[in-house]
């Protein structure tokens, strides 16, 4: 059995011990004086990121004697290495965002344990100095914030539970959705907000806001399943997993500040605390040490990979970002940000729903003469019903597929093979084959582009449908 | 390999059909009408209930198949049976006790939502009606109840981990601390209620109440970690892992009930409602479905076991009780049910910190000549310590152990072996070679037996040192 290399080099152990020290440091700091949760969750994420970075490393051979490995299929040597390895993330992503409850709350704490009517009047004093920035949570919340907690402690074990028993597709599919039940059932008991506002041209007759009740749930039942699943069919090279999430966790986080920033810029145009400051703080408390787990993962997991990520990771990752999206109520926001993914979806449909065949595995092929990627492709073996037929080749025409034919018996040309219907074959069928890591880094500059467009859309053309943007 | 029987027969399917149709029932007419969440969590537990022994059956070959499996050494063919299937029972109570939230929290729902202050004057004046039976948590306690269940569902993340990965046994020890730590850190957020009250003959020299601070804090952390290992390590034969803990659950909630039934009874007596009887409530909704799910897992683990239940069972099991005795403030009380784990890890001590050699596995030896069980033992290879000599001699001749001497080349008798020191082998040094269900059995109602009058001296002399009893 092939071994993972264990140990870390002396300037990684610097390193690492060092960030963790410094980040301990500010952690002992801000929980003595008057702390800034976001100061906190910077610090704990560093932790987090020392914590994952070490533990795949040590764990990689524990992981593979239990059987948890696989082939990589990028490479000549097909060597095997430590599957699953997203679940290590998972576990000190929790493990940091339970040790980081009383930050948000330590105000309440301060004021309700330390019997100071006093300490809370200084306490008051220095917010006022100091702006929003140090704003916390409202202790009512703490409640939402374990709901978070709940759902994603659910899909790591729901995941590691497909990881080990390979799971089938049509029951994986509803992972997200177990696991997205206590998150949905605290909203039910603790918010049951399902209104929703209305387009200014569509108030006349639906009025300013809609109740839309179950169907509200409905709606993010949906968005809880999507998200996870979308991006465990994004998947297939080295490292795109985690890029692709890494990246709507940026975009999300800079969504964020967008609204947290400019009043602690400019306080004096701002001189009410915006709504919501706080749905952008619980967003970013939740990303940062996400963030932080996603980067150690990707150094081992970016082509050529020392590690595989798992089911796990992809559907953690997308558990993270819906529980931002729905606690945070800013859903729609993030759809804009999911573009590749809903593409990549819609683009698979025909194949996932059996309209066209699919193959187990329909990640791009390994070309071992070149070491370059090409598109993967299947082979018709029962020809085409011809209304099918005639949709594909027109897809090929418009080059959205790259279509094979081949002259049967009766000397007719056929469709006889197409390449796979994923984002990933699409992009080498487009601009050809290329190495593993061209490929990882086309496909998330593509997915920050999406983004980036999302956003401005979101941010400047939303005054047109609705009067007053939330930002 | 081994097959296990995935096929539930024609009368176990209609038994288990029935029941959860019945249940479903039960549950919808609760969601509808004025429900009683204690009727709600008795219908949810027997769908646990369902839901476990079905899964159980026809996951089984799955588990083998991700070598989750082990040979059971207590009979001749040692045949291969699958093993951590508590992480079964684990995941189906979770579920439950989720879709449960609602429930207790149904009137503030009502409130909240259907814009009734008329609906809430309506619902107060039956709760008047109909006594105390029906009330509901206060909605503050919601942040409680979800930190309960996200420590069990820590803790099944990491006995499933230590199932996969066999963890050495100093670390093992901790991992109910890490899953404590939600359990503890909520506790600190939304409660930090530290103080004891103090026995009455030492109030003239520390008050009435004392506020242990940070020490409670350590002293529920050392609960934490105690129970969950105790019952780890009262192990080793068919059924007793799930027989001692469904025995401690069942004694809980005979506890519980002394405190919720006798106003509910007799009204008139009990004019206040208790301030007690929230917890024990809280402690029922808990433990229904836990009793659900364990007696599932002791129909296919009791003798001849056809699967074993797993690290993740015991774990998960302790941390049951740990949360209940935490969150329902009677860990004191909880400590009397665990007499037989106190006294197995007190006596396991000298092996377990290497005063003695300790072997890798001490469950009893199986005679395949007779089919009954005996006492395993440990040679002592080296000479032991005169000291330590002497002591276990004594204990030898008290019973408590026995021991096997020899002549050494000097002619000196010596102690050259003993029975392993756990409360299983001490059984059949006292008793005698059995069965392996006789023995599971004996110890059962040695635990029960421990329970009962550990419950009749905390309700009949607690008196005697406190001025009134909390029943």
């Amino acid at each position: 059995m092939a071994q993972v290399n264990a140990h870390l080099s002396r300037s990684e152990t610097l390193s690492l011990l060092s960030l963790f020290l410094a980040c301990f440091a500010i952690i002992a700091n801000t929980f003595q004086g008057d702390g800034n949760p976001l100061i906190a969750s910077l610090a704990f994420s560093g932790i987090a990121y020392c914590a994952s970075y070490a533990m795949i490393r040590w764990l990689g051979n524990t992981f593979m004697k239990a059987g948890l490995k696989g082939k990589d299929m990028g490479r000549k040597s097909l060597p095997e290495i430590p599957e699953t390895m997203g679940a290590i993330c998972a576990v000190v992503y929790l493990l940091v965002i339970i040790v980081f409850i009383p930050f948000p709350f330590y105000k309440d704490i301060v004021a309700a344990t330390s019997g100071g009517g006093n300490r809370d009047v200084i306490r008051k004093t220095q917010q006022i100095e100091t702006g929003r920035f140090l704003q916390r949570f409202p202790h009512s919340k703490l409640a939402s914030y374990l709901s978070a907690i709940l759902s994603l402690q659910s899909i790591t074990i729901l995941g590691v539970g497909d990881d080990l028993f390979d799971i089938r597709w049509r029951h994986k599919l509803f992972i997200p959705a177990f696991a997205a039940i206590p998150l949905l059932i605290v909203y039910f008991v603790d918010f049951g907000v399902t209104s929703i506002v209305i387009p200014t041209p569509m108030r006349p007759y639906l009025g300013e806001l809609f109740d839309l009740g179950l169907i509200y749930y409905l709606y993010m039942a949906a968005f809880a399943i999507f998200t996870p699943n979308s991006i465990n069919i994004f998947a297939g090279i080295n490292g795109i997993e985690v890029s692709q999430s890494l990246t709507i966790a940026l975009l999300i986080m800079l969504n964020d500040l967008l609204y947290i920033l400019p009043p602690y810029i400019y306080p004096s145009s701002f001189p009410q605390p915006h709504p919501a400051t706080d749905s952008h703080l619980f967003s970013l408390y939740l990303l940062l040490p996400f963030t932080a787990v996603s980067i150690a993962l990707l150094q081992h997991n970016w082509y050529p990979a020392r590690v595989f990520v798992g089911d796990t990771y992809c559907y953690f990752a997308g558990m993270v970002f819906v529980v931002v999206g729905i606690l945070g109520h800013f859903s729609k926001t993030l759809w804009l940000l999911l573009i590749p993914q809903v593409f990549n979806f819609l683009y698979s449909a025909p194949q996932l729903f059996h309209f066209l065949p699919c193959p187990r595995h329909r990640l791009p092929k390994f070309n071992a003469r070149t070491g370059l990627r090409e598109p993967s492709t299947v082979e018709f073996k029962v020809p085409l019903h011809p209304l099918k037929e005639q949709v594909v080749k027109i897809a090929g025409k418009v080059g959205l597929v790259r279509v094979t034919e081949a002259k049967d018996e009766e000397g007719r040309r056929r469709v006889v093979e197409c390449s796979n219907l994923t984002i990933i074959n699409l992009w080498l069928v487009w601009f050809g084959p290329m190495r593993e890591d061209t490929l990882a880094w086309g496909l998330t500059l593509l997915q920050a582009g999406c983004g980036l467009v999302g956003l401005f859309v979101r941010h400047r053309l939303a005054g047109l449908i609705f009067t007053a943007d939330n930002l």
